[in-house]
């Protein structure tokens, strides 16, 4: 059972320091439902967690009574706490089903390296061989796994969720899709593994205060206009289901992060000639409810 | 620059011990030729290579006067070492051209978590859920990158590389390819990243050793019966393009695992009334020149 004694993680570099800890943000929901916010704001304190030698997901990490004030926040887990990111491809029921396509018999993993992983806040770098316009954007609803599982039934995943965040699976259409690219096989692994291709947070929310994922509701913006839109009860799979079929005969490590599937409104759909890719400068906000705003920038290389 | 001290690298159990530690075996190349044998007969030594903080891949990591005799080989790298292992679809010429397909504009990129790593003489298990006759191996030289690296040219590719070792990418051709199963995509990661799909040695022999891997030949004997037998020349993207294809872009961590393809002859190709798939029981062992035989058997769980 994956169970942490924190109800929100952050990980950010206190004010007056320049190494980053990790923290339970201080506040009522109201007050936290835009931590980031909060944190431009220099508004936004917390007590030090203490995460001893297995990290902040582990049941020994101790919230203390030291508090500080956040000066930069940053994403909820580095690179070396997450083992790698485990995604799932269409997985949204409307947008599916728009594209013309049949529902899929089980869920479609892909895999992005702990390398993908990006702060808050952060610039994500778009490399110069995936600058045709391309760089786009997914937003989705994060799971993060507390503790080792395999072979875990339906009925008993969610107890080894440590929590929720969000996330954007940052990709190039151009290497995942183009013939004269991918050569006819979807190239997920190459097009969405790019360094700093998977942004993520800005906080963990526990399970704990998430009992039921599927009422969610998930919502992307981009230089302030909604992309994306949908309720996370449009899964094909839900969350229990994903994790159950991820598990079987894999072993999900704590640290885990899956990313759940994206609905429609990407940029970088249907026709060539009607895509909106993300370009230079571009401002990408991810905003789950009682989770709060994932945000980022984009910056050609 | 990746520069090891080692020429070459195992890991395993000394006589008498419990704890694994890392070596260079003592022997002629003669001798070295088949590790695995020469370990089993308890005619295997190896001075004790002290792998400091940074692991058995670092420049720091010391091949000591200390002399053990190996007890039970192990795999040259555990899952701790390795961040992910990268592998290439389709890559030989004549399997593709057999095939009828067209040969790939570029490199194709799978991810297997670290999970899928099994040490050499290991029993892989088939999971419960692809057991219908589609458990299939893939022989595969493997390069193992010994300093991280991204953006690299092809030019500068081989420097980084710490060592070659022989490798199987345990595949689920039923999860990769059924329909009804895959939802008409290749389901590659989570048809090849089940746990232990990812033997791998019996040693990485140092890249001083390999100045060219192209000059090198792969051989892959199921049950006694050679069942892939080809020049590595043969590979439609040599190892210097691969690795710099796969850093563009890209941070290719120091423990990287790259599988660079698979030749004809799997067991389960063409129609499915033709597949052989692995039993239980089943004992594979891939051969590359100047590395050796990797050992492993089939258990269906």
């Amino acid at each position: 059972m994956a169970s942490v004694q924190w109800t929100r993680l952050i990980r950010f570099v206190p004010t007056g320091a320049s190494a980053p800890i990790y923290g339970e943000p201080i506040g009522s929901d109201a007050e936290l439902a835009d931590i980031g916010a909060a944190a431009a704001a220099g508004k936004l304190t917390a007590r030090v967690i203490d995460v001893g030698a297995d990290g902040p997901l582990s049941p020994a990490a101790k919230v203390t009574e030291q508090v500080a004030t956040v000066g930069t926040l940053l994403g909820p887990l580095p690179v070396e706490a997450v083992p790698d990111v485990k995604c799932i491809g269409l997985n949204y029921r409307k947008h599916i089903l728009e594209a013309g396509r049949s529902l899929p018999p089980f869920p479609s993993l892909f895999i992005k390296p702990a390398t993908s992983i990006a702060d808050y806040g952060e610039a994500v770098p778009i490399p110069k061989c995936a600058q045709e316009g391309e760089a786009d954007y997914e937003g989705e609803l994060c799971v993060v796994i507390g503790q080792d599982v395999r072979d875990v039934s339906v009925e008993d995943a969610l107890k080894y969720v440590a929590g929720y965040t969000a996330g954007d699976d940052v990709s190039s259409r151009k290497w995942q899709r183009l013939k004269e690219r991918a050569g006819g096989v979807p190239q997920w692994c190459f097009s969405k593994g790019f360094d700093k291709f998977a942004p993520l947070g800005p906080v963990i929310v526990a399970s704990a205060l998430i009992p039921d994922p599927s009422k969610l509701d998930l919502k992307t913006v981009v230089n302030g206009e909604v992309r994306q839109e949908t309720p996370v009860a449009d899964l094909v799979f839900d969350v229990p289901t994903i994790i159950s079929f991820l598990s079987q005969g894999t072993t999900l490590r704590r640290g885990t992060v899956i990313m759940s599937g994206t609905p429609g409104g990407v940029g970088c759909a249907g026709p060539e000639e009607k895509w909106r890719p993300l370009k230079d400068g571009d401002n990408v906000e991810v905003y789950v409810s009682q989770i709060g705003t994932l945000r980022h920038s984009i910056r050609y290389e």
